[in-house]
């Protein structure tokens, strides 16, 4: 979808919490509270690496649907979330073993694992301190339990690795932990500060939800359509590490015997090569996999389109739909 | 310290929670909530290990000191530090690359670094979400504060390895962070859950805070003189990973030039063998080592048993003043 002939603006998105987003650096930093600088230096590598601050973005725009609420309280939430989203990418590289991360070397490649896991884990604990300081319960109820989603969702990931039997409900749970509950409950918890009422609130949780699915699908997308990939740097990662995501979850549904025999053959080479992928690659245009992943994308974004009614009409909301349409054009 | 001239006797200690210390095993389990059978494994190969449940004991204790408080809360509250604890041994043994802990083989041996550490973040939210259905902020503010002190310690920790140069103020405040923390807030929770008044909350946090100082100390010492050990596993284990902890500073203390530089040889040693090991504990001996740690360990006893005066005299007092004794007991 596309506005007077352009892509999305991202920026005209950010545009009515551009003065919140702008300061968000600084609170990193303030309520980062170490003294250890080594901390503060895995935490600045991974902002630095252009991370896209999606779930701030949310808090604020949610939280300012209510006039006058974005208080120090939404820069607590809108930095704890993005410090439990920072934690989990930590502990991720050192379970994915991965090399890159946006195109930079992933922390634990420079300084370890051990500093990885336990900055991790400080920056989950700040997260804590932060909510606590809220002092709001169902919003540490909402969150704490989006960290459990999330812990059980990267662990079915692991169980169910090089699991080309996978189907498309599984992968939807696993995608359902580990990205979108925390999108879901920083929506909900932004709500909860914007003050709306228990349905708004639902519906706010649900909006999340179906935004956070679409945005890990078309994540996933994005990992076989990179440009200027290299492949299992920035295109063909998850193939790599085993991870079987909705792309050729729909390609091995499409597919003959024989061909299935050959991505088979692939996915347990021990190196894959970039003919391998390309092979790959050709399997999925020629059976509209791409196409067809997007199509379940958009069934999310569709479902987050409809989750709005509840919010009061105006800049906020207008930023909130067009970001569920932003989701998907990152594929366009 | 000797009651009629037995060893203090640890089920005497528990005689005044005993239902509930017996019951543990059952809630940890329902409070799991997990559907993943490797969460399951990993967590219970850790609880079968034998750990002493030290923490779920201080709260016991300290919430019976009022009667009738040891609710499903005392219990929420035991579940979630033992589950924080386990949280960080889970973590700390990726971090040290362990082999055994406590004599057997450690999780990460077993099923590999992701499952000990995605288990680890997944007890670690568990335990919030526990004391989030507690619903006492001053709660909730205690423990997560701890979780940050923690984190922050075991960095230091880290840090800090091959450090010989270490003093004792810097090793004080590494197991301040890594130990003391959790142990304090425990207590200080329980105190809170069993309705104290904020100078008796502050003793207990404090009574919590030094036997955490003991406790750690005597392990510490112990890593040096456990019987029957072997070198690198069941003693000399910190000397091998490069931890630098109270009776090597203090034996370094007391060395002459030529003595402090045997040590150190053997410290920067790729592989140090039993004979090295056993020079080490030579000098320990020549040089009254042990003894001293054990004098600094005694001091925190000390000011442990000083802040339980305003705990209401009875039982449960009566078995965190033994406690107190038995951490240094189990060092004789």
């Amino acid at each position: 979808m596309r506005e007077n002939g352009m892509m999305i603006d991202l920026d005209l998105i950010k545009e009515p919490v551009k003065e919140e987003f702008e300061a968000l650096g600084t609170y990193f930093n303030s309520f980062l509270q170490t003294d250890i600088p080594i901390i503060d230096r895995v935490f600045q590598h991974l902002i630095d690496g252009g991370g896209k601050r999606f779930r701030p973005l949310l808090v604020f725009l949610i939280a300012a649907c209510s006039p006058g609420k974005n208080s120090e309280d939404a820069f607590r939430l809108a930095v704890a979330v993005e410090f439990l989203h920072t934690a989990t990418l930590l502990h991720d590289d050192v379970v994915d073993q991965s090399d890159l991360r946006r195109g930079n070397r992933v922390a634990y490649r420079i300084w370890g694992a051990e500093p990885s896991i336990l900055s991790g884990d400080f920056l989950y604990s700040r997260a804590f301190n932060l909510l606590v300081d809220i002092g709001h319960l169902g919003i540490l109820e909402t969150i704490s339990g989006a960290t459990t989603e999330m812990a059980r969702g990267e662990m079915l990931q692991l169980l169910r690795s090089y699991s080309t039997a996978t189907t498309q409900e599984e992968y939807l749970e696993v995608i359902r932990g580990k990205t979108s509950s925390l999108i879901s409950a920083s929506c909900k918890a932004a709500a909860y500060l914007a003050g709306f009422d228990e349905p708004a609130v639902q519906n706010l949780r649900e909006y999340g939800h179906n935004l956070g699915m679409s945005f890990q699908i078309v994540d996933d997308v994005l990992d076989y359509t990179a440009e200027k990939g290299v492949f299992g740097k920035t295109t063909g990662k998850d193939f790599l590490e085993g991870k079987v995501t909705l792309p050729l979850i729909i390609l091995m549904e499409r597919l003959d015997g024989r061909e299935r025999r050959q991505i088979l053959d692939i996915f347990i080479k021990d190196s894959p090569e970039d003919g391998d992928f390309q092979a790959i690659l050709d399997l999925m245009e020629k059976h509209g996999a791409l196409p067809g992943t997007m199509e379940v994308a958009g069934r999310f974004r569709d479902a987050a389109l409809k989750t709005l009614d509840r919010v009061p009409t105006g800049p906020c909301r207008k930023s909130l739909e067009s970001l569920a349409d932003y989701v998907l054009e990152r594929c366009l």
